[in-house]
């Protein structure tokens, strides 16, 4: 109340808008009513420190941005924040994972982050069941013998396309098991899996739990048949699967990674792969996105998506609106709705 | 019984096997030992049949033949049945869809034809969802942009691939109502579809429809987002799919068809693709196997495979066990477990 109180007597407040929309153009018109949408024209990061430097930016109270944003003014770092105005009171992230933003030097400087959490999960899942789906029946290497001609000029079976597995009786791991971990798990149930286990920082309770076990972190790479990652990237989690966990997992796995590129070992993957440890794997995410080594790609038991685990009309419309109603609530009560977890118990 | 006695009485019965064994090696050495297993060495139709005239297979009780003996055979017909010897119970084919048989001309002659089904509807169902998912996500083509690298130098977001759709929300409908057709409702259940319809020859009982809704082929057309197919080939059903019906369709409409070909006019099809009235779909069956015209498979809105519907270890070696399955109880009892629907009421 005192946070509206202040602005409505002043002139509006600014909202620093990175990336551009897509979808939610009424949302942001609306919320033009309540603030002066501001975007810069800096084309680096360098370029838009100076313009902070300047104080171009000095009445911005929100700064909203997407992952894509991140190519003009690289990550949210301590260095960046110290360049920030007084004046912002939020950073608001479009997206679940917020691994491009450090939380510290926010808050420290009282700065609120919110990403959006949930409305992630169906799209993210989805793209998930696609690339295990591919994986275990080697759909993709299967469809470009196809393209090659092999069908018709092979004697071999399906164009001598490599014989799949079926879910039915194997052991599915869930490597993180919040939001989209249990939405895979979900869209997974009616394929017959035998067993369903999952490993998570903490156990989760019965409702949330289902009929998946829980299990320590070895135990999951012991027994899944196909290790499924929906863990979140921080620096606790990043390389979790790098060659000394993978040479706990069963002969001829196979991995699927919608979460981020960077909680992989890419060097260590792609060795287990040429090696035939791991079978196949399906890839949504990448270390050092938008490059994806060439080896990585061209490996006929990968499957690999240019980072489309949201990329649907319905889904990025619902998170840029999602953004907008965090800078809505911040002007209006003054907290951000959906902070991110390391914030949550914070006074703002 | 009396058939039982009547083989044991004389030397062993013979099985003559069309296409290879991959799986199934145990059970094909079981059944040696109730008969004796011997193979064509014929090389197209006219060597076939003339090892029939030949009274090479004067003493063969029953055939049994893969989907792809085809090419040795050609279609087992009212000709191709002519030739046989009238030792000739039973035709044990493997798989779900028999339209390489003619019926009548094995009823007229009093041997029994089986098939394959009820096995092959998880893995059928599985190619499915990854047809579905593909074709709305349009994850197909964008990995082929990965692959060219357009995700590295082009600007536009996930290296410009076209946005995709959820399923939350979407009408499925779906056509063929039998195993496949159910496999593939239960499986997309926790999708989140807005709603299910399906037509059928007949209605389903209750406990089998669950949730689904019948429809007329005509309300199918009209109300369905993704036309999921799963008829069988017959006269009646070739073509279903046609420019009358396809003009019937929603603008956009997603077709996915793991059935048969020729249920489909595929030259309707690809002009629908074209015009964007079909917005993508996902085939892993065409009208002209092992053909498939260069046009349709380098549309960018299809997704292909090569037949791999049940091309999975497990369905494959559970498919020949069950032909096996079929001969024992064609000598055991003299009559094939599986005998196809047209001839369930018949006496042998």
């Amino acid at each position: 109340m005192l946070f509206r109180r202040f602005y409505s007597a002043m002139s509006k407040p600014q909202v620093l808008r990175l990336g551009p929309v897509r979808y939610a153009h009424r949302k942001w018109d609306e919320l033009a009513k309540l603030a002066e949408v501001v975007q810069t024209t800096a084309e680096n990061r360098s370029e838009f420190i100076k313009e902070l430097d300047a104080g171009k930016w000095d009445k911005v109270v929100a700064i909203t941005r997407t992952f894509d944003s991140v190519e003009v003014t690289g990550r949210f770092d301590e260095e960046l924040a110290s360049h920030f105005p007084p004046s912002v009171k939020a950073v608001c992230h479009n997206g679940a994972g917020y691994d491009q933003v450090d939380i510290p030097p926010f808050l420290k400087r009282k700065i609120q982050v919110s990403n959006v959490p949930s409305i992630v999960d169906d799209a993210t899942a989805d793209t998930h069941i696609y690339l295990l789906l591919s994986a275990l029946r080697n759909f993709q290497h299967s469809h470009h013998l196809l393209l090659q001609g092999k069908w018709e000029t092979e004697t071999a079976k399906c164009g001598g396309a490599p014989i799949g597995n079926d879910p039915k009786g194997k052991t599915l791991g869930i490597f993180g098991m919040g939001g989209i971990g249990r939405a895979v798990r979900d869209r997974a149930a009616p394929f017959g899996f035998g067993k369903v286990i999952y490993h998570n920082r903490n156990r989760l309770s019965p409702d949330l739990e289902k009929d998946a076990e829980y299990v320590s972190f070895d135990e999951l790479l012991a027994q899944s048949d196909i290790v499924s990652i929906n863990i979140p990237l921080n620096p606790a989690t990043r390389h979790s699967i790098n060659k000394e966990s993978i040479s706990k997992m069963k002969d001829g796995v196979v991995i699927i990674n919608t979460a981020r590129g960077a909680v992989i070992d890419e060097s260590a993957l792609i060795e287990a792969l040429k090696s035939g440890k791991v079978k196949s794997c399906g890839l949504d995410v990448f270390e050092h996105e938008p490059h994806v080594p060439k080896e990585l790609l061209e490996l006929p038991n990968v499957v690999s998506l240019p980072h489309m685990g949201t990329h649907t009309h319905e889904t990025m419309q619902s998170m840029e609106e999602w953004v907008v109603t965090n800078v809505e609530d911040l002007l209006s009560k003054g907290k951000v709705t959906s902070i991110v977890p390391e914030l949550k118990n914070e006074s703002y």
